[in-house]
């Protein structure tokens, strides 16, 4: 993939004078104004970005000492921010400055880096979110995989679920949440299918999305993704903009979990992992276990992390 | 209501010798194994609990001096704990004696006392939530009202939500979460219908939930409350108890949103406040205006928090 360039030099206000580089080297947060290691990072226990999982966050990564896609992660989280009725006092150029400091003090070259917004702490007794000061958390550690390049390459064995992902009508999909239990109780269904990851479904029996992915099918020279209920992923969009550079037709609909069975090929995409090819579904086998589209399109995608268009420097 | 009764000594090994004790007024958490003031109360940014709301919890009262129905907020906090597949190193009797500690530390007499499990933080780099190693916290804070006493005898105002509560096709409503985006969203359009609080209802437009509580229609000689989608209340099932002890006909059965508006008495009920009169509905006065069969109820139901079948002192 990309060379490893070096990372500007940390500042030395980025870190208490007692803090060893070894201590940054799993993670580093920004919590209440400060960068510390990720093991000493806490918040309050108070705060309803815990009690109510009322929050929004987004995760956007690094590779190769280059922040992909900054600009559309924010956009999305500040958009996310704004649904929720809350408000930061951060600037976009603070957050941006922020995320930066977390990744340099790790000095990790690939790392997987989340902005959180919280509701925050009520005043005094009341329970009326209006009365919150929104709080803003952000956290740098090293690059996480849905599935390691390793799990790729043997196949990645994915389970469709009986449980239902958390309707639009309950929870807007596109504000990026931590509500997470129908994905967490279909991840152990995966473990008890003998399989990697589960895929949730909507009430139809449509395929939605899975923990932390999107997912495609191609049949033909068509690329096919939901279009509602979903995360608006970010490698979900790349994805289709480089479907469509391939010539391929992309459509957003809703795509039944039978169609997955008569599917060439089968694709999940993430900020964690990228474009990543699933082998099998359920046990069977997906089209003729070849997956030429979907690696075409994984090494466009990896290619485009040097594309100064899409990715900047730390 | 019932006397204050003083509350046992605080032992002094329950708070570091630095601490005053009107920094425990505002409340005492347990983290760690320690019980600290609630205002230094924090827990690690990484734990699932919070990333992924990967938690289940309960709430248990403190009225002058007796936990109310510890016993049941035991019970279904460790079904929901067991639900989740989780495991904690805790039994039953520390975590009642971490409770009381909470509570004594504050000095208070009445009391809200939260028990919380979560995820906890996955092995390495893992996102595997096997590898974590469970947490239990705990705090206690005043008690805290839904609708104040004061708001109770101005009258309660409700509205109607469009919103849809979380299916119990997508998170089980028996397991008490974290999952509030949508009650949040309901609070909000509350605010803008002017309205105290807003009641979530199913796809069928049959009413729910809300924050917190659970919903109650009270017609004629029969009690009815929503029997499927929601959290199984301790304090629904006092009502339901009390109710049957007022020789009234008490169903668990879907509740139309529209039967709100024919109901002669309309009542919500929450550990956060007991049973709550609701005087109107989307702007019309429920029934007559008279509460006389809630007002029985919520008499009952205070007088209970002596009766020692229901209640222990902390």
């Amino acid at each position: 993939m990309q060379n490893q360039e070096p990372l500007s030099a940390i500042r030395p206000e980025q870190r208490a004078p007692e803090t060893s580089q070894s201590e940054f080297n799993a993670g580093a947060a920004y919590i209440d104004g400060n960068i510390v290691p990720i093991s000493e990072a806490r918040i309050p226990i108070m705060d309803w970005g815990f009690l109510h999982s009322d929050a929004t966050y987004d995760v956007v990564h690094v590779w190769d000492g280059r922040f992909f896609r900054l600009n559309d992660h924010l956009d999305r989280f500040m958009t996310g921010v704004q649904k929720l009725n809350m408000t930061l006092e951060l600037s976009r150029e603070e957050m941006r400055d922020i995320l930066a400091r977390c990744v340099r003090a790790t000095g990790l070259q690939r790392a997987y880096v989340e902005m959180i917004c919280t509701r925050g702490i009520p005043a005094g007794n009341s329970r009326d979110p209006r009365t919150c000061r929104n709080r803003f958390y952000a956290f740098a550690i090293p690059f996480s995989w849905v599935a390691t390049p390793e799990e790729q390459d043997r196949g990645i064995r994915l389970h469709i679920s009986e449980v239902q992902r958390i309707s639009p009508q309950s929870v807007d999909p596109t504000i990026k949440n931590y509500h997470w239990l129908d994905l967490v109780k279909g991840q152990f269904e995966a473990y008890a299918f003998n399989a990697h990851l589960s895929v949730l479904v909507d009430a139809g029996k449509h395929v939605v999305e899975g923990a932390g992915f999107n997912i495609f099918i191609i049949k033909g020279n068509t690329v096919s993704t939901p279009g509602t209920g979903v995360l608006e992923g970010i490698t979900r969009k790349t994805a289709m903009e480089l479907a469509r550079q391939l010539n391929l037709d992309v459509e957003e609909r809703p795509v039944h979990a039978r169609e997955l069975a008569e599917a060439d090929e089968v694709f999940i995409t993430s900020t964690a992992g990228g474009i990543m090819p699933i082998h099998s579904v359920d046990g069977k086998l997906v089209g003729s276990g070849r997956q030429d589209k979907t690696l075409q399109l994984r090494a466009l995608y990896w290619e485009a992390h040097s594309d100064p268009a899409l990715s900047e420097p730390v």
